[in-house]
């Protein structure tokens, strides 16, 4: 069965989850928290992108999104590849078992030495500017490559609702321009036999299909103009990602086969037998599949109208959600100390993380029953782009990270961080 | 000498702490960014706190102002002593060498183990509200402690110019409220022979004297209350940190002296023999401190008038800034590939740091030298809450952390984290 990118874990399936931790023995008078991802939707989310696009389609995930080694081993079994942010992403996909070929490495600040690293591994390079192309050009000049190499075009189109995470618009630090280095472009392709490749990305979450179909449309159009102007054939187009993922009840983000069928409709050319299409899926595919469960450790104004709830993950885990709250939230559900979901009249309650940071509130005004010291709260769809953010803010230490594959008992993927691990992370 | 801490790294220091990490070995081509820390500095500012105040006062530095585990020892070995704002926290300040009696733990979030650990250490303990209150009491029912405790109390005093660092205001999640829970903080004396203490932080960058001074007048008055009210002495009085750092040429934040002198005039009792005052400065202590320097990777549109710097440190190290531009920023300084000062004609530079992201922008416009690859910059002031608050985002490793002690060489007080550090970190 396949996951269409739009579900959720439900409120049911985390008191499953919750009961599940809670047998297996993760869930000790210790515990403070404890991360959970289900690998199966993961799974199932990966076999439906591979199902919506072309077969020769490499699916590299953005290990950004979430770097848990375990996890990305599942995703590499499951026929992903793996998209590197920075060397020690590189690293982390080798050590997930991903080929070479199967990484892509992406960073608009590659030194010599890693851009050398990875040629000598033969990952996937894209070239994020000129001068990086040159140094690409050096390197190459006195050792040969299984590398495969693109260069990443900034289509500038408009920016989506979140400037933050909108990357392809006008003056952003990614890419060359597709229009001010069009003829650069064409140039670069005519000195470089081993340039082979075209790269785009738009955005992720606030930016729509229309958007990113309006994006490949732009470097669809340049690919033919470079084969035009060089008479090459250039065959491989990395569109990035971009798919925004469900946080509120009533999202109904795109599926990859929504996406997949409008770029067939609208740039058939992009999904054809002859181009080696690449994609670059993090937040749509892993947001869904985590839920965080935290202890609610104290009430205060417990007997008020709007009481507020410390647990123990705050700006730590959900930096975004605090830190830019406009742009970022997630949905809350409260369970009692015996995982089961709690029903009563409900409050406009405050959930404030543990940090000696007076900013450090998770949200406002959630409508929840009562909660009461000893509770969880569960943070739902904290599958990317929280854990892997983790900041050392207040050095509390980070909790274990579970997964599990449907009926099968949950495993820890990451061991809990100790104090004593704290302690060795700041010592010499 | 003592240091008033108003004094920065000026730029013509920075050009000789990167002759000397230069000369130190510190800067192979491999080398990314590094981390500077003058402990020299640091130490005078603690002898110039150690001066303004009261002798018997403790001077408990903020840890999660900077955690690096050889910084915390320079400073205990100063004089200082640490609070800390987890129980990993309190582990770091007895790894660095800090007397229990010198350890002060704050936390909103304790545990019942984290408070049993504490007591049996024998650090001092600030609790938050009453519902800890009666944790800590049942704890000390079944066992004796040498801990020293006090109650977090809310003055309720105005926030300060920035809300998310302002924790003294009404509704703050910190402490029981200094006008609604009068009568239970007196009970809670009457009960407890005990409770000693009385704590109160107002928050630190955009607070100013007065507003500190006035929440240190309304815990004195709540003191001589209690004190008629009870028969009993309550000499312990937590002052909390709070004074800003300077940032901008021109800054003068107050200094330790003034801070005293205006203590001394308005709330005279507080700074008397028969109190023993405790105090938390961490930003005003350590961000004059420090200085990072980055080399530049890469420089876009580098013949424009508005070209942009590509450097190795982002919203990984700059969270706040990244995330908070309105509220936080800092100064840079450009050197050129030999560590001179660039004084070039100056243009309008942004400077973007190496996320695959992006809002990842340090800083826009800022009035620097033409940039080029090659060229290190410098970030002034960024002593506090920058490497503490690491966030793994993209998961670049962790730069080392080098000090200096005057005109001693140069020494790694925290090596730089490796990819396989890091591939190390989220494996099981």
């Amino acid at each position: 069965m396949m996951d269409n990118f739009q579900s959720r874990i439900s409120p049911e399936q985390i008191e499953s989850i919750w009961r599940s931790a809670n047998e297996s023995g993760l869930l000790p008078s210790a515990t403070k928290s404890v991360i959970v991802h289900d690998l199966e939707r993961m799974r199932s989310r990966i076999a439906a992108l591979i199902s919506a696009f072309p077969a020769q389609t490499l699916h590299a995930i953005a290990i950004k999104a979430n770097p848990v080694v375990e996890i990305l081993r599942t995703a590499v079994d499951s026929g992903a590849g793996l998209e590197a942010a920075s060397i020690e992403e590189v690293r982390l996909a080798v050590a997930a078992g991903c080929g070479a070929h199967r990484i892509v490495f992406d960073s608009p600040a590659k030194t010599e030495s890693e851009i050398a690293e990875c040629l000598e591994l033969g990952v996937h390079l894209n070239v994020d500017n000129f001068a990086e192309l040159a140094r690409v050009d050096e390197s190459l000049r006195s050792k040969s490559s299984a590398s495969t190499i693109g260069i990443r075009v900034n289509p500038e189109v408009a920016a989506g609702a979140i400037a933050q995470t909108s990357v392809g618009s006008a003056g952003s630090k990614f890419g060359v321009s597709i229009t001010s280095d069009r003829d650069k472009i064409v140039a670069a392709f005519e000195r470089h036999p081993w340039l082979v490749g075209l790269h785009i990305h738009v955005g992720s979450q606030g930016c729509d299909l229309d958007l990113l179909c309006l994006a490949a449309k732009k470097i669809e159009a340049l690919r033919e103009h470079i084969q035009r102007a060089t008479g090459r054939k250039i065959s491989l187009i990395d569109i990035g990602g971009g798919l925004p993922a469900a946080y509120n009840d009533g999202d109904q983000p795109p599926t990859a086969q929504q996406y997949s069928d409008q770029l067939a409709s609208e740039v058939p050319e992009l999904m054809s037998d002859d181009t080696k299409l690449m994609t670059e899926f993090g937040r749509s595919l892993h947001a869904g599949c985590g839920v965080a469960l935290s202890r609610v450790e104290y009430v205060r104004n417990e007997s008020s109208s709007e009481p507020m709830a410390v647990i123990h993950l705050g700006a730590d885990f959900l930096l975004r959600p605090v830190y830019r709250s406009n742009d970022w939230s997630h949905q809350f559900v409260l369970l009692d100390s015996q995982g089961r979901l709690k029903n009563g009249a409900k409050k406009p309650v405050t959930i404030a993380g543990p940090l000696c940071f007076a900013g450090d509130i998770l949200a406002r005004q959630v409508d929840l029953s009562q909660p009461e010291p000893g509770d969880w709260i569960a943070i739902r769809d904290c599958g990317a782009y929280t854990l892997s953010m983790w900041s050392r803010h207040c050095n509390r230490g980070i909790p274990a990270v579970v997964g599990y594959l449907g009926e099968q008992p949950m495993k820890v993927l990451r061991h809990e961080e100790s104090a004593d691990d704290v302690v060795r992370f700041w010592s010499h």
